[in-house]
């Protein structure tokens, strides 16, 4: 199975370094050789039919800042077009604006027959439908565990170990940077702004955290959910969202009185989507501190269940990535059946 | 997709309820019918190559006590090799002596080319390898997602998605019952025989409660991850056990002066297999009360990945045979495959 990675930061880098480590695993247990045949960034390509070694790319990116020696003289789009592979692995930065590149990326690889594993959340909160039609059509996949809850495997989960059942809804938090913020907030009585500076100083939060604190990181992963699970034609914009910034340490305090915490629950089912803070009994699974994610799933049968694991980084992205790529895997010859 | 189901206690009467509630969604999502062709119990018999209605089987059960109207006349095995049928669905009781009837059951269902999915954990924890290793010979899946955890997908989690993943350790809570009691015990400070005849008054404990209380069920679990997780071949006698009996109030009490609860830990991993009660953190995920089964899973990429759900229960049970025939359908043509 070839690998094109599009993007080179650190979730390509943390899949270059997974392929390194899994390379003999996959040609003994699955008899087949996983190899990168390429990456770019934005401004360079790096390519071998033969195959190139994740820790060089990786060493090549940290030492020159580009994951090629050529120059990228041909846009992303032209390379998935024209280069040999069979899974695109999309992993440039989220864009919630209008998911470029990576919608244009997914676009084309789809549109070639390739099959596409993704961590880029923008593409798919925007146009769900029409990427996910683009495959059904051309008779390939497009796997996105990673876009969701990180190494945390509740696409999968959902979709494959749950299939039969009817899942009425999932509920939890997709954000660790909130989560660490709210909790934070509870057990040192910090202001917002504090436990936020906190979190920066940390590398919790990012510089510019409104990604995070204003809720469209959990509301990109919810949106993703209900088209997802719940066969839903929504887009980012449509969603009900309400951050954390407006969480006062009152707030925090009072609802403390009550025996309760203030959590960012990202709230998903056919007839409700909506990402806000709610209160969460101490002691019920949602009120879990630090910067996992965790989510419940409602089903007919089963009841609930559960799942928590950490919601972000390099290697557990790559985890995710991993799962999606295993899966492929699993189905008869993907080379072939991706190019008939 | 035909089923035998063999034994018709609480587990065959929920499988039974399950088929009739999915089988529209099988023949519209699946595009195949799942039909009970054949089911027994240990004193009579009701087969029909058309299929049998799931609601039928269990009226008549509950009011004659016998799943069908004929006289059993031959024994189980017999049966089994000689009805047609594609899929065993093994659910008669546990038995941690010799494995049997369910062990004689699995093996002749294997041998006569067809899979095996099964809620009964004595034949897999007794003699897990050759039952696999006839499996394998025979080219069909022996499944077993509803031995472990109920409902918890820990099995296949652990098995199918996290495939590519190398776990190091399992780790966490395999008996609502003995975490009812521990709990139990410390919420209410209660001595062991208090807590555990509450738990026998609201159904929680059976009258004889030994096989929860002294750690089998839990090592049966255990012993089956061992072996279907981590490659081992150990059985059920080989696992040091230590089961809540001796658990007394002062213990908890003390425990709980340090901020710890005491809870019966299932510990598996290459090269430790154990079930104890161990000192957890108030907190921490295995503190978690009530009957609920939870488990933590260590891997290389994702590191620590914790699921929780419903132990026990008719349908509970019922949804994970559910996820192994959904997985056995995913397959090609389960019929051709299992008979060529």
């Amino acid at each position: 199975m070839d690998l094109l990675i599009a993007g080179f930061g650190v979730v390509g880098q943390g899949v270059a370094e997974m392929v390194e480590m899994k390379a003999g695993w996959f040609s003994e247990r699955v008899g087949e050789e996983l190899r990168i045949v390429g990456a770019f960034d934005s401004s360079s390509l790096a390519k071998s039919a033969k195959g190139l070694r994740g820790g060089e790319l990786v060493a090549r990116k940290l030492s020159t800042g580009k994951v090629g020696k050529s120059e990228l003289v041909e846009r992303g789009k032209r390379l998935i077009e024209d280069l040999e592979y069979d899974v695109l692995v999309e992993v440039t930065p989220t864009n919630i604006d209008d998911g470029e590149p990576g919608h244009g990326h997914m676009l084309a690889a789809l549109k070639a027959g390739r099959h596409v594993v993704t961590s880029n959340k923008g593409p798919l909160a925007l146009r769900f439908r029409e990427l996910s039609r683009t495959a059904e059509k051309n008779r390939v996949q497009l796997r996105f565990e990673a876009t969701v809850g990180g190494a945390t495997p509740i696409v999968n989960l959902s979709r494959e170990l749950l299939m039969g059942e009817s899942i009425s809804s999932i509920r939890g938090i997709l954000n660790g940077t909130c989560n660490f913020i709210l909790h934070r907030m509870k057990e040192e009585g910090l202001p917002f702004p504090q436990a936020l500076k906190e979190a920066q100083e940390i590398g919790i939060a990012e510089k510019d955290p409104a990604y995070d604190i204003e809720g469209a990181d959990s509301t990109c992963k919810a949106t993703i959910l209900a088209n997802a699970i719940f066969g839903l034609d929504r887009t980012y914009g449509e969603v009900k969202r309400v951050g954390i910034t407006g969480v006062t340490e009152e707030a925090v305090s009072l609802a403390g009185d009550e025996k309760k915490v203030i959590r960012l629950i990202a709230d998903v089912s056919r007839g409700r989507l909506e990402v806000s803070p709610r209160l969460v009994p101490m002691g019920h699974p949602l009120s879990i501190g630090g910067t996992l994610n965790i989510v419940q799933i409602h089903t007919d049968l089963a009841g609930e269940i559960t799942v928590a694991g950490r919601g972000a980084g390099k290697l557990e992205t790559a985890s995710a990535i991993l799962s999606d790529l295993v899966a492929l895997m699993k189905q008869d010859s993907p080379r072939s059946s991706s190019r008939r």
